[in-house]
């Protein structure tokens, strides 16, 4: 398998554009037409649940796979509904990786040593077990930097073999990020670049063809400065940017992630696009599917604009 | 539901331990009974793996619960087997909750808002669901500290909620930790410290009756120093200490984790006891399962001697 760097930069090119959409579905916020269902209206029924999330997660892919280089689904919405929610969360990596895009699992895991390799094993390998060895894991996933080089080095190991990728935690587009992540330490170097600094350190035995490492970086679209920053720094690190949106970050801050190029970074919206329906701008949307649509293609338009394309 | 931490307090003191058993099985190591059993002898059968795991951690909780306080369950070692893998560790929470200890789930959950109130709901609630309502979740779970007190806040609702705590990561044992953990910040105060501060502050509102807040702090036993200097600084903060034995932690460096009371602490020990019968230490004991009571025994024996009782 080529490197998933490569492989990333490629879609990004084919698609025009580095936005991720991010998959954070909520029962509660689902379209009615899919949470008034009877084969799904029953949110006390993990089962029932699950596969109104399959089922909503699926049509979205349809409507944004054309448009977008990524996906990014985040699993703690399917865990919180146990074992079925974590077989639909495995259905919805199968239905996204066959309508071609890559796929970022949001897991966010972190431990060291043999913990840490069995973490890689279930969320980033491709299944070997009998049965199920036809299915994929993602692309790549997310993981946390707090326990260092212990942390990443497993999940590097698991991600080489498979040509898969990494984001590692540096600066989260949360506001409480702050009080840890934005520490200065006694050189006067915030936390954030120094996680950032060993992130690229962690990752430099494996950089690809166009010059990014697999192991790229978490960091969020709600400080400008600090994204200018962190890029000017990492040469080699592609950086996943949350926070567009809802968040408060805009485009033209998500656009201090990206080099002189164009290149440097993948742009991720969740609730501004998969919950577009219940935003006012879409409501004359002909149904719920399309507002995602339009609201895809305008996310895309400010990205590129704020990219000058 | 009685505070957490007062739960954990009385357990310890009907116990005469502070010590933790931790499961962290892994299929290659388990008991030749066990893993060339006809049942489970196939290690890339999922399902049968998982019923191995869970075969061996049911009888290795029939020989440890009445010795000690707490089991800390490590769900990498269940998630690598994917649903099957999930079901064995949810069963195995049930059967250690019936044992009569507490159960932690050390699973190291890190997001924020609605992502990681979905992590708490799947990691530390109850299960609500229909059909599920009789199972319960772990009494306890780690959390990673990375992304601020946006992590620790929804996990204290919902600790709250049932009567349960949380452990946040704040100096991990492992190596790799020094180069993010150990950073000196601009006033001379050590990341781990600042982040042992905060982890105070964010649980400040929830104390038991004995003084400890129901959100305890992770610190390994690796440095007596920076245990001694966390227990002087975070009162109201129960330590759960890994790295005894296998990671190269003694019990008199575990013991700086206590107050001149006694309290304060619970001390992890995972593969120096549940492996204890592939150790020569206990070659001549009548079985897998008695050299694991040896070895629970003797950690005990230990413990309570650096402890002076």
């Amino acid at each position: 398998m080529e490197h998933f760097a490569d492989r990333l930069l490629l879609e990004i090119e084919k698609k025009g554009t580095p936005l991720v959409v991010g998959l954070d579905p909520v029962f509660e916020s689902l379209p009615a037409a899919i949470k008034e269902d009877s084969n799904f209206n029953d949110p006390n029924d993990a089962q029932a649940a699950s596969d109104a999330l399959l089922e909503f997660c699926t049509k979205v892919l349809k409507v944004v796979s054309p448009h977008v280089a990524a996906v990014k689904i985040n699993s703690a919405f399917f865990e919180s509904y146990l074992e079925p929610g974590l077989e639909a969360y495995h259905a919805v990596i199968q239905e996204a990786a066959a309508s071609g895009v890559l796929v970022i699992g949001d897991v966010k895991r972190g431990d060291i040593g043999n913990t840490a390799k069995h973490y890689a094993q279930a969320s980033l390998a491709d299944p070997q077990f009998d049965g199920v060895d036809d299915l994929v894991g993602p692309d790549a996933v997310t993981i946390n930097s707090y326990m260092g080089g212990d942390t990443a080095e497993p999940f590097i190991t698991v991600a080489r073999e498979y040509g898969k990728g990494l984001f590692a935690l540096v600066r989260t587009s949360n506001p409480g990020a702050a009080a840890i992540q934005d520490m200065k330490l006694e050189n006067g170097e915030p936390l954030y670049l120094h996680v950032g600094k060993l992130v690229a350190k962690w990752g430099e035995k494996d950089i690809g063809k166009r010059g990014y490492s697999l192991l790229g970086a978490v960091v969020g679209a709600t400080n400008a400065q600090q994204l200018a920053d962190l890029r000017a720094a990492l040469p080699s690190v592609l950086f996943l940017v949350p926070g567009l949106g809802a968040q408060g970050g805009t485009a033209s801050d998500a656009a201090k992630a990206f080099k002189s190029d164009g290149t440097g970074a993948i742009i991720n919206s969740s609730r501004g696009i998969i919950f577009a329906f219940n935003d006012a701008k879409y409501k004359d949307a002909a149904s719920w599917e399309k507002a995602i649509e339009l609201s895809t293609l305008e996310t895309k338009r400010q990205i590129n604009e704020a990219l000058g394309r």
